[in-house]
């Protein structure tokens, strides 16, 4: 960034003025003592913004926080994991509303200013007996602890909590901005979904912090891919509370662009979590394509790239073969022309005009063998790039997510199917 | 079919007047005395129809073949396993120009009536001082052999040659029909490739046999998927050479109407066996979309539904996991409304409405155990169906498609790169 950050404790509490809290409530598993339902809270109102799936089947507490968001902001944000309320009917509308209401009534708040967010197993009706007696807790938990507890109590298939928090100048007041994000690569066991949840206590009017959310999700979350599909829970959504004390900054003006820069960075940071922590995942991929002929055209190759099983297979195997690259390339749709086309692996040229380069294979095995390389497509044919960060897909992905009979025999035990 | 066919014996040569051969030149392996080059030919001029790879990227001989097919009619096909020759650039036509032509030369036919097609490793020159000693001997083997020394010798990774062949009543002539088709998914580690030589006795005009084979394309390799890959060596062939003494039937008359039907139940069988043979496969899905708004949107459902890592990766553990599906309609782009999803697994409602059906779990895990089963989605938005045909996907496809170094290790030695 061009200008300078300071790395602080937490993530989605080290902004001033925001809770948090979380609970164990065995979920997924009542048997479990884990943390699976989160608090996050700002004692002052807040403005809000947030990007949600594009899944068509959208699971009912985005359909909730949507509708929430739309008319009006957000100040509250309940969270759990282990059961994402998804293909629920009726059933599943009428339990995210029943969590926002009760806890938006221990907060002495509107229902409208809280926002939910499951993620978890889908199809499986909430457990709400175990949620509801919670509550009085989870409410009485709240206080200023920097929000690792909420970083915990939303991963799933995670193996870490994944959290960051900045500090920075805006004009001149100093500002606060962190967050927490989960998913182990946009799915999980069909546990699907990535959440990211972002504070800060900068005073951001909802035109600006709208604005530079969609960007930021549009280079960070967007850019990301595990193994191509999409969650019917995703999620981002960013509060800002004024905190800090300061003038409200202006739509465009040179502080919200300041503040855009900075929260594109920790959303970009998130996201490369996200990817490094995805399931099974052995390595972690930058794809950059250059001198395509349109944004789009970059973006299309980019995506067709990182989304090949056989290309992630070949990045599992450590193996630099870019025939199965320029493949993904020529199926992309993008207009490109083989004869044109160079593949770098951290800058040593593997494919030159369409063709095999003098590299030794052995230079190349040797990027390929690391657990982080970048490969850099160019087209020749224009001006646009695009980056993305990927993984590979390993045999232990496939086997990890070949079944979950076991929550459906739990969702038995527990009455609910 | 709506009128009788009887298998007969062998595949690609079993139409009268067409000629096979095979022989072995360790195309691959200079040690390996497996069969990699072989010839079709018919021993009259014949009418000829294709469809070649969408891929931008095309292998070399797909352009060849892709310009003797525009000018004229094809007669002739040779074909070699070991090696794609895409990626080669000028040497690479230069190659499989040197192919069609030493080859016309020997069967004294203009060079222009010669398909070439490859399959193999992407990106190495073809080894052409082991291909070209072996044309005199490849031509001297040429003899009504029923083509299934061609289905051997085109397989890569297959397990096994795929070919089949039948005789039916067209007017008042009984023709002949028979193909073979190489292609562990698509795909093949890098080996990419799907290739399909049909051979009739039939008399068809151009104009009819072009259509059919469309249509007949469209209803079966255009429905199959393992991997999602799309190879840049891609070929359907179509010969008709008249050899049954019958009158040349009319385009879109009953005749041309009949063979189309049997062109394209040919070509369905084909595909299927593709599916089957995939690579690491352990389940053959059918998945049926209903009563979507349009046929467009029929197929985007079925297609991320069959393309669905994470859908692959429950069948592949044989787990009815409907949400899975679900999830994957949802974020097809086709126009849906999750409340009207019904998804039944043989028959066995899973998801009613979009949710859970009452259909006992154990029941729909006996289905999905299965080795074959269909899944049907019925939208119950409107009229347009569609049909795929998938398989799972497995921890051992990932495994064998980890690194093809030891090709380039071969081609090494060879003094190729």
């Amino acid at each position: 960034m061009d200008f300078p950050v300071t790395r602080i404790k937490g993530g989605v509490g080290a902004a001033r003025g925001f809770l948090t809290s979380a609970v164990s409530c065995g979920i997924k598993n009542p048997d479990a003592k884990r943390l699976d339902l989160a608090l996050i809270h700002s004692d002052v109102p807040c403005t809000s913004a947030g990007t949600f799936t594009t899944n068509r089947v959208k699971a009912a507490p985005v359909k909730l926080s949507q509708t929430h968001l739309r008319r009006g902001d957000l100040r509250t944000i309940v969270a759990n994991s282990g059961n994402a309320n998804a293909c629920t009917g009726m059933q599943g509308i009428h339990d995210a509303r029943a969590m926002a209401k009760d806890v938006a009534k221990r907060l002495e708040i509107r229902r409208g200013e809280v926002a939910v967010c499951s993620t978890g197993v889908i199809g499986l009706p909430m457990p709400m007996a175990r949620i509801e007696p919670k509550y009085d807790d989870l409410v009485a938990g709240l206080g200023p602890k920097n929000g690792t507890d909420v970083a915990n109590a939303i991963i799933t298939s995670d193996t870490h909590h994944k959290e960051l928090a900045i500090s920075f100048e805006l004009g001149e007041h100093r500002v606060r901005l962190g967050g927490c994000v989960k998913g182990a690569g946009m799915i999980c066991p069909s546990m699907a979904t990535m959440l990211c949840f972002i504070t800060t206590d900068a005073a951001i009017p909802r035109d600006c912090l709208q604005k530079v959310t969609l960007e930021a999700v549009e280079d960070s979350f967007n850019r990301i891919t595990i193994d191509g599909d999409t969650s019917t829970n995703d999620t981002v959504l960013v509060l800002a509370n004024g905190a800090a004390g300061m003038k409200p900054v202006r739509k465009n003006g040179p502080r919200c662009r300041q503040f855009g820069k900075a929260l594109r960075w920790l959303m970009i940071e998130l996201a490369k979590a996200v990817v490094r922590d995805g399931e099974r995942v052995t390595k972690f991929v930058t794809v950059e394509v250059k001198g395509a002929r349109t944004y789009l055209d970059a973006k299309k190759v980019a995506e067709a790239v990182c989304k090949s099983a056989l290309v992630k297979a070949s990045w599992n195997g450590g193996d630099p073969n870019w025939g199965r690259v320029l493949h993904a390339v020529g199926y992309s749709r993008a207009r490109i022309r083989e004869e044109l086309v160079d593949i770098l692996y951290e800058g040593l040229p593997a494919c030159v005009g369409g063709l095999q380069a003098d590299t030794p294979m052995d230079k190349l095995r040797d990027v390929a063998a690391k657990p982080e390389f970048r490969i850099e497509i160019h087209l020749n044919q224009g001006k646009a790039d695009y980056e993305m960060y990927s993984s590979d897909l390993s045999p232990e992905y496939i086997d990890f997510n070949r079944s979950e009979y076991a929550y459906w025999k739990q969702a038995r035990k527990d009455g609910l199917v």
